[in-house]
Parts: structure tokens; C-alpha cells; sequence
């Protein structure tokens, strides 16, 4: 599995890298007047299809021997055997001793997966069914809240993996509302100082409002402090504990009819009180940021309903298929990552913009932040080893359109080479019933691709993109040269999006594979959990400030004072009482 | 103004690049236990306090040396002059030849100041005027919609400056909604393709939804496409030309109350219909990615109240009044501005990310990826020579505890040195009036906070932040020295969200002034559009596509080759009548 010889002093880098010595000095514009000279295009060179999908890697910065070198790399790598490894359920997350096994969600209900002896597709879609049930319950209106009334409102409270994915895919699949279905809308809640939550507290009614809470530990303490302040909510407006009374609300049942968990830990969920029926459980080898393909996408179903939540799961496993029979050179994720690894590490390019041309997917990009960031910022090799290379690059992203009026300007005139992600579908709107509308939408349709192909054109070609008679001043000049990829969805669907998400996952994992680096811990996250704790002990107790640095004392005691100006204003505004208050900050 | 010699070959330049030699191989863990021997703690030296923000740059890889030659590359690059210029509105602007006036926007009714001979400021306010007399008809629900309904749901139609701005703020002062008003829903359209707008329409009512049209050149496609769309649906439902009828609402009424339009050209707007009453202008002088503080900045009034709006202008012109004034080694602006020059430029730092602790700032990391990439994604000199040195990095950001649970794993052990903004209020929900609620929610509050004080020395220190007795395995260690600043509001209120801004507006003209770049222009972005209307012409006419080069003649062949298919489904579809359809994409 892993080599003893770091994957930067092997054959397959080294020759990549003194390819890149070259390959450094060649514009982009430069590689396809080449191909246009000897009449070998590079669009069906570097374009591949698959599930629904086309990846365009022809503006990357490839001639035919990179994209060799970068096979002859996957190669050298073992990539190959990697797929194979993760996807038959072996133990791949090595610090955690634990295999990864996201792909088993979306398995279909006929497939096998031995794991320990053990087959996990039954148990993967006795959850899926009981999902189903809920979901079903819902929308025929019969989830009811503790006062009889239908649940009208969902509110899930998560944090990270168990918002990010729920949030993203919800909001991408919005239209795919099942009609003639009793309608609930589904809210996210995530920040751990209550400002969502406040907000969505003033304009729910308690009676008609269902509380998710999703964490993969149950002890995620931004979920639990949200989890806490919707309970007191809920009790102090709905519970009314008169026994005289039979039709007495107590506590029980409004727990029962308003909190749904889903966590890998039962014991935790009914500690805090989720009612057994509804604790929707997942399991340990499923990580987090790849977890919106079993319980954890509860919100996604609850708006798409289950048919549709069921073929993005499809959609997902053909990309699963496509990555493990594609061969290498076909290979969209393995492309996608390999790509990458050509502009990291062997083109110095830091960062990543993730570039959806398609309002949709307002969240992928912040999905994938997490996905990739979280996943490969990493610099420690499966043998203990610190990198002498680099890894994750930093990603961020907008919608493109938006972020033409933002931060393309950097893109085309800055100072930093950038790899970009424009992400688009070609066929939308088709099926607007009103012709008028239809035409009118398409034709926004149209002029947004316009504008991704043209930038991405235009960011590969520099100046060279248009024909001009007159010579431009140095502020007007576009150098070019900027690598990107570009992914075209045949339409968004639930099939395509599954696709899409599985690709990046995917990606992330080719990569992983060929830097040595395990994807699926998160070390890096448990250590500013701990001292976030003792910090707060030092802060509620105004003790132990002298173990700290003295910049994180200075920060503190300017709290201090300040907690202690407010009491001192709050008791001199008890003795003026009645003084107005406009403002709830 | 400008200098001969570029920055990075005069003297104070070099000697810093000196300096950081020696720097690079410093970790900060060595500054803070170097500063408590020598009984000298860095906090004092490094924090500095102004109009109701505190600045902490203790946590950058800064010595005594380091502070005294970024001052010296300030005062080598003239930046006391700059500064002078900049609020004197000199033509600071010199690629457009004009200057950039946003701090006018933000001066006292009874300041002066002349540009070309005219005194700005009575303009200035009169546009102020204009607006406290629609926000308070607004108010007093006394704008009324075609069928006499009082107008309670506007939507800005604008993107980039004429979005993010207003987005921002109206998200951060939320709390500060007057009481007893008429109450009135912002919202916010900006993506060209109709994504978030179609939305809209499904949800509100046209007899009381009202639309800003919001465009400094009142030409941007994006908005322009959206303000068609919203008209369309106006006129449809709203127009009965019925002449027999005393009663009929015609086109032009629904126009008058339906419609305002915020813009520097008052004919284009004319042009389009917006009644003339219903027209704020802004000036040439007013960059959009700079324009809040004025006419862009109704939908904000219209949320917080024109006394809020005022108290925001006031904060931003008490950081204008503390830039022009403060010595540079006490100035917020500079000191922040030079500490990022530091990072990027002598330390090869190429990522930025900001991290507000508090839900409110949810937009301001968006809000700055514009301002900063936008404003200095630049490489060529006020001489027109291309930069040999680095100018803005790439900012990303997030709100901080939300993005613990996501991409602080790079921060902490992936291979990139970032910077982090850590941005929080000390003090927050001192005026909630239930006093459980109170409690309960400034626990959340200290919560928030004892994670970004853990975080900033966390990412400083790595191990050591926390006293072990075992060692550690590799994947478990944290390298620690990724440099910060703290930026902490004494409360988030108008006047310190106001400061804020305007602290990072002069943070972003502070180092194009060391880069010798113009950061109030824009060219980057204007060969795109340029480049988007031919190609969307080319898809559209299905011609000239052999000027293309081929990777973008397979792009748009594969959509032509979608479209098709589009309309013989379509075709065949009518054949066969009835066909359910469940979606409407």
C-alpha cells in the first residue's frame, strides 16, 4: 500500500517535474495554436463524458506528455489498487483504523458488501426505508406537533458535515419539490452563537415546528447549545402539565413530536431525549463532510421526497462505477485530481475558485471548501511522515456571474496564478410550462453560459481573446494563462448532482492517494475543540489567565472589562427602570 | 506622487527584504517567549485601540524591527501625502482621471469640501434627504402599490457593489429594525440567470412588492435581465387597461409605484421608465464596490431606520477622521494594511481568510473578496510597469466557528501558510429583555468567543498551546505560526459596522499605495463583458464559431447539440399531450 520512497523522490515525479521546467515557460494560447497548427485539437483530446457529465480539461496547462506523465504518476502511485481498496470497504483511514465507506450508502438494494464478515447494504437501506417512513409522514401531513397540528416547519441544527451537504443539495434541488405533497419547509441553523437560530425562533410557531438535530458524535457542542435554547423554546410555549386536565401537554410528548436525532451514537441521542422511534442512526466509517448519503440527508429528502433523494444516491453510484471500471485515462475523478496535482505541485499554483454558472449551487462552493480543505489539508504522509510537498491548495468560490463583478479582477489582472472550476448545465428551464416565461428564462439560460465560456476563454487566452486594431495601454492588458477545468451537467438533476458531488469526492481521494495522505481524519479540528473548552472555563472563571500568551491575556481582560461595564450599566438601568430599549443586540 | 524607482528597489524596501531573511526562520511561539524574558509583552506594543475597535497585531510574525521598518516602507512609499490626497479628492483615480470620493459620502452636513471648485457635501446630503423622505413614506406605510396596498416586500436587483454592500449590512444590523414602523421585507437578486428572482416571484405579491433597480451605469446585463423579468410579471398581473373603467391600472402607475432606480445615469434610467421622482443618482466618483454610503445603501436604510443609516455613515467618517489624523504607528487602517504587506510580500503568504465570530457578519467575508480582489488584484504600476513583486492575495473566508468544523483542518496541518482576520463584538445581547434568554444567549456569546481567542493561539503557538505529558504522534502535531490580527468591536452597532468598513476600504488603499497600483479601477472585468456579447451572439446566431479556438467550439457545439435535443423532445412532447411533469427545470 504505502511506499517507502516518498512519492516526490520517485521516477514518475521527477520526470514530471523536469517536464514542468518547460511546461512553466509555454502559454496556454501557445498550446493551442500548437494543436491548430498540426491539426490534433485539444478539446477531444482532454474532454471526457461520463453519468451525465463532461469534464474539459483541455485549458489546463497539458500538452500530450504532461497528461502522459500524470498517468505514468497514478501509476506509480498504485492508484489503481487504492480505488479498489476504498471501495471494498478496507480499512483506508489508517489513523482512525476504520475503512471509509460513504460509497456503501448509495449502494443499490440488490448489491453486496462484505465488511467484517458482514453485509452493510441491508442495514444501509433498513435506514433509507425508515427515512422513507418519516419523510412519507410528513407529507401526508400526519407528523403532527404536540398540539395536533401538522408540522409545517423543519429546522435542522448541525455544523459543518451535518449542514453543509443538507444545506447545499436542498437548496440545488429545490425545484424538484414533489407536487400535491403536504409542504414543509426545511431551515438550517449551524452558528454556535444562536444568531440563526434566534432568527428563526421569532418567526416559527412552536406548535408547527420540528427540530432536527445531526451530529455525527452528538457532541458537537455549536449543535448542542442550538439543540438546548429550541428545547426551552418548545417547553416553555407548548407544555402545559395540568393533570387534572387529560388533555395536558407534557414534556414527553412534545419530545416525541418535535425532535428528531441523527448521530452515530443512540446512547448519546437518548440521553439528551430524542424518543427512540425518532433517532435515525448512521455509522462511525462514514465521515462527516461525505455524510448527506444516508440519515444525515433527512432535510434533503424531506423537501425533494425520497424518490428523488433515492436517484441522487443513483447518481452518485454511477459515478462510484464509473471510477472504479473507467481506466485511468477516461477517469473523470482521477482527471479532475490529477489535474490538480499538475498546478500544485508541479506549477505552484495555490489556490482554487470554484465557479458554479448556475444560481442553484449558491452553496457548492462552500461545500467544497470544506470537502477538500478539511479532507487533504494535510502534510503528513500514512507513514508519519512530514510532506516535503505541497497539498490542499485554498479554495473559495461564488456564483461566477457574481463573482465577475467581484473577484475576477484578481483572476485576470493579479498577480497570482489561479486554477479555476467553471461548473454549468447545459439544458435548463426546459420544462416552464409558460411559453412566454420558458423563452424569456432560457434566453437567461443562454447568456449565462455565454458569460462561462467566455471567461474561461478568455482567462486562458489573455489579450489574445480578441481581435483589436488599436494597441492597449498596460492597465487594459490580460495576461492569461490561467488553467481551468470545466464541467458541464447535462441538466441539474438529482441523478447529475449525485454525479457531480461524487466526483469531487473522488477527486479528493485520487489526490489523497498519490500525496500519501489519509483524507478522512480531521486531527487538525480536535485540538481547538479541547483548548476552546479550557479557554472558556478561564473566561467564566476569571482564573488560570497566567498560563496564557500574553496577547490571548490582553484579549481576554478587554472581555472583562467589557462583561463588566455591562453589569454596570444593566444595574444602573434597573435603577432608572423604564428607560426605552429599541434594540435586542 | 509617484516614484521613479519601483518600491521593492528603494531602501526601505530592501532592508526589509533583509530583515525577513533572518524573520522566515523565526516561529512566534520564539516572539512571545523572547517578549516575557525580556518583560516587554507584545500585546501593548502591537494593539492599538480607535473609534470603538480594537487592534490586535501581537499574533503576526512581527518583532521591534520588523514594526519600525513597515513604518519606514510607509513613509518611503509617501503614504502620509497618499492619505492626504485620497480625502482631499484629488484625481487619486488616475486610470478613469477622476477621484474616489467615498469618504464624501460619509461627511458631517456642515463639513466643506471643494472638488473642481464645488463644495460636494450640500449634494451629498440632499441625496440623504431624498432618501430618509422614501424610507420614511415606506415607513409609515404610506407607499403604496398600484392597487392601494401598502408596499411591505422590496427586492434589489444589483450585483457586485450594488449587492454585497447592501446585503452585508442589512444582514449585520438586522437587530436594529425600528420599532412601530410599517415593517418592509428586503431581499436580494443579483444572478443573471434568474435563479433567485424566479424564486421570489413564486412567494410574493406583486400589488405589494416594490423593485430597486440598482446599476451604477445602469447597463449591467445581470440586473438589467432580472428588472425585464420583474416587469414582465408586474404588468401581467397587475395592468387592466380597461379605459371604460375609472378604476384601471395602467402601465405608467405601476411603473411610478412599483419601481425605484439607484444610478449615475438619470437618462438611462429615464430611458428605461423609472419615473423621475423615483430616481437617486449617485456620481462618477463613487466606485461600486465603494457605494453603500450612499443612494446603494437604500435597501439598508429601509431595514435599519435613516437615524441607523446616519450613525453608520457617522462610524465610517470617524475612521476617515482617525486615518487622516492618527501617526502612522497608531493608525488602524495602515497598521493592518502594512501587516498584510508583510505577510504577502516578504514572508510569501498568498491566502487571506476572514473569520468573524459572530452570526450577524455572515457576508462581510464576500463583501471583502470583493473589496480587497477587486480593488488591488492588480500587476501593473501607476507608470504602467508590470509589478515585479506580489499584490493582493486571495481572501476567502466564513464565518469562524462554522468554519472550525470545515476548512480550519488546512489551517492547522495542511502545507500553505495563511493569514486569518479574526474579527468578534466583546459585547452582545447586554439588552435582551427576558433575563433566561438573556443569560442563556451571552453564554453562547462567551462560547463564540472562547473559540476565536483558542483558535488565534492556536494557529499561533501549534503544541504547545497545550501542556502534554505523552508525546504525540505526527498526525496529531500542530505546527502552530500562522499569523493573525484580532479585530474586536467594543458591540456591533451602525457605528462600529460603519468603522469597520471603512477601516478595510483604507486597509485596501493603504497597500496599493506601497504597490503603486490603482485601487479604484476595474479593468479586468471589462474585456469579459465585452467577450460574453460576442459569444452569447455566436450561440444565438449559430455563426462565426470558427474564430473561436477549439476548446470553446466544443463547449458551445455540446450546448447547440443540448438545445437540440431540447426542442425535439419539446416536439414530441406536444405529440403526446398529457405527459405529467412533476419539475420545472
Amino acid at each position: 500500500m504505502s511506499h517507502p520512497t516518498p512519492i516526490d523522490q520517485r521516477p514518475a515525479w521527477k520526470a514530471l517535474a523536469e517536464h514542468a521546467r518547460q511546461m512553466r515557460q509555454v502559454h496556454l494560447k501557445t498550446l493551442f495554436q500548437e494543436a491548430a497548427t498540426t491539426g490534433e485539437p485539444r478539446y477531444p483530446r482532454f474532454c471526457r463524458r461520463a453519468t451525465g457529465l463532461t469534464l474539459d480539461l483541455s485549458k489546463q496547462r497539458f500538452s500530450n506528455a504532461t497528461f502522459e506523465g500524470l498517468m505514468a504518476l497514478a501509476r506509480e502511485a498504485d492508484l489503481p489498487a487504492a480505488i479498489t481498496r476504498l471501495l471494498a470497504g478496507e480499512k483506508v483511514n489508517h489513523s482512525e483504523d476504520r475503512p471509509a465507506l460513504h460509497t456503501a450508502l448509495r449502494l443499490p438494494a440488490d448489491a453486496h458488501l462484505e465488511v467484517d464478515g458482514q453485509d452493510l447494504v441491508p442495514a444501509v437501506h433498513e435506514t433509507l426505508d425508515r427515512m422513507e417512513a418519516i419523510v412519507n409522514k410528513f407529507h401526508a401531513g400526519q407528523w403532527r406537533g404536540a398540539t395536533g397540528k401538522a408540522v409545517s416547519d423543519v429546522v435542522n441544527l448541525g455544523v459543518g458535515g451535518s449542514d453543509l451537504g443538507p444545506l447545499m443539495v436542498t437548496h440545488a434541488l429545490a425545484d424538484y419539490r414533489p407536487r400535491d405533497v403536504h409542504e414543509v419547509k426545511v431551515h438550517f441553523a449551524s452558528t454556535m452563537d444562536g444568531s440563526q437560530l434566534a432568527d428563526y425562533l421569532t418567526r416559527l410557531n412552536p406548535e408547527t415546528t420540528l427540530f432536527v438535530l445531526s451530529s455525527k458524535s452528538f457532541t458537537t457542542i455549536d449543535t448542542l447549545s442550538n439543540a438546548r435554547t429550541a428545547r426551552d423554546w418548545l417547553l416553555t410555549r407548548l407544555v402545559h402539565d395540568d393533570h387534572e386536565e387529560p388533555s395536558a401537554i407534557d414534556r414527553a410528548l412534545v419530545m416525541r413530536q418535535h425532535f428528531i436525532g441523527v448521530s452515530a451514537s443512540p446512547e448519546k441521542m437518548a440521553e439528551w431525549g430524542i424518543a427512540p422511534a425518532n433517532q435515525l442512526e448512521f455509522w462511525e466509517w462514514v465521515g462527516g463532510r461525505y455524510s448527506l448519503w444516508g440519515a444525515i440527508g433527512l432535510p434533503i429528502a424531506l423537501v425533494v421526497g425520497m424518490a428523488n433523494f433515492r436517484a441522487l444516491l443513483g447518481g452518485a453510484h454511477a459515478m462510484d462505477c464509473h471510477f472504479q471500471e473507467a481506466p485511468l485515462e477516461d477517469n473523470l475523478p482521477v482527471l479532475l485530481g490529477l489535474a490538480g496535482i499538475w498546478n500544485v505541485n508541479f506549477l505552484d499554483i495555490r489556490a482554487h475558485s470554484i465557479l458554479p454558472y448556475d444560481g442553484r449551487l449558491e452553496y457548492f462552493a462552500s461545500y467544497l471548501e470544506q470537502l477538500e480543505m478539511e479532507s487533504n489539508g494535510k502534510s503528513v504522509t500514512n507513514e508519519g511522515q512530514v510532506t516535503a510537498y505541497s497539498t490542499c491548495p485554498v479554495l473559495w468560490g461564488q456564483l461566477g456571474p457574481n463573482a465577475q463583478h467581484a473577484f475576477y479582477q484578481l483572476l485576470h489582472q493579479g498577480t497570482q496564478a489561479v486554477e479555476c472550476d467553471f461548473i454549468a448545465p447545459l439544458r435548463r428551464y426546459d420544462r416552464v410550462e409558460d411559453a412566454e416565461t420558458r423563452a424569456h428564462l432560457k434566453a437567461q439560460h443562454r447568456l449565462t453560459l455565454a458569460n462561462c465560456f467566455a471567461q474561461s476563454r478568455l482567462l486562458m487566452l489573455g489579450d489574445d481573446a480578441i481581435e483589436d486594431d488599436a494597441p492597449r495601454p498596460s492597465h487594459k492588458r490580460y495576461r492569461g494563462n490561467q488553467p481551468s477545468s470545466t464541467v458541464l451537467l447535462d441538466r441539474l438533476t438529482p441523478h447529475t448532482l449525485g454525479a457531480l458531488i461524487a466526483l469531487y469526492e473522488h477527486k479528493v481521494f485520487v489526490q489523497a492517494t498519490v500525496w500519501d495522505i489519509n483524507p478522512f481524519d480531521q486531527w487538525g479540528v480536535e485540538l481547538g475543540k479541547q483548548i476552546a473548552g479550557e479557554t472558556e472555563r478561564i473566561l467564566g472563571s476569571r482564573e488560570g489567565l497566567e498560563t496564557m500568551d500574553d496577547s490571548s491575556q490582553g484579549l481576554i481582560q478587554a472581555l472583562w472589562a467589557a462583561e463588566d461595564q455591562a453589569s454596570s450599566e444593566a444595574k444602573s438601568a434597573t435603577s432608572t427602570a423604564g428607560t426605552t430599549r429599541r434594540e435586542v443586540s
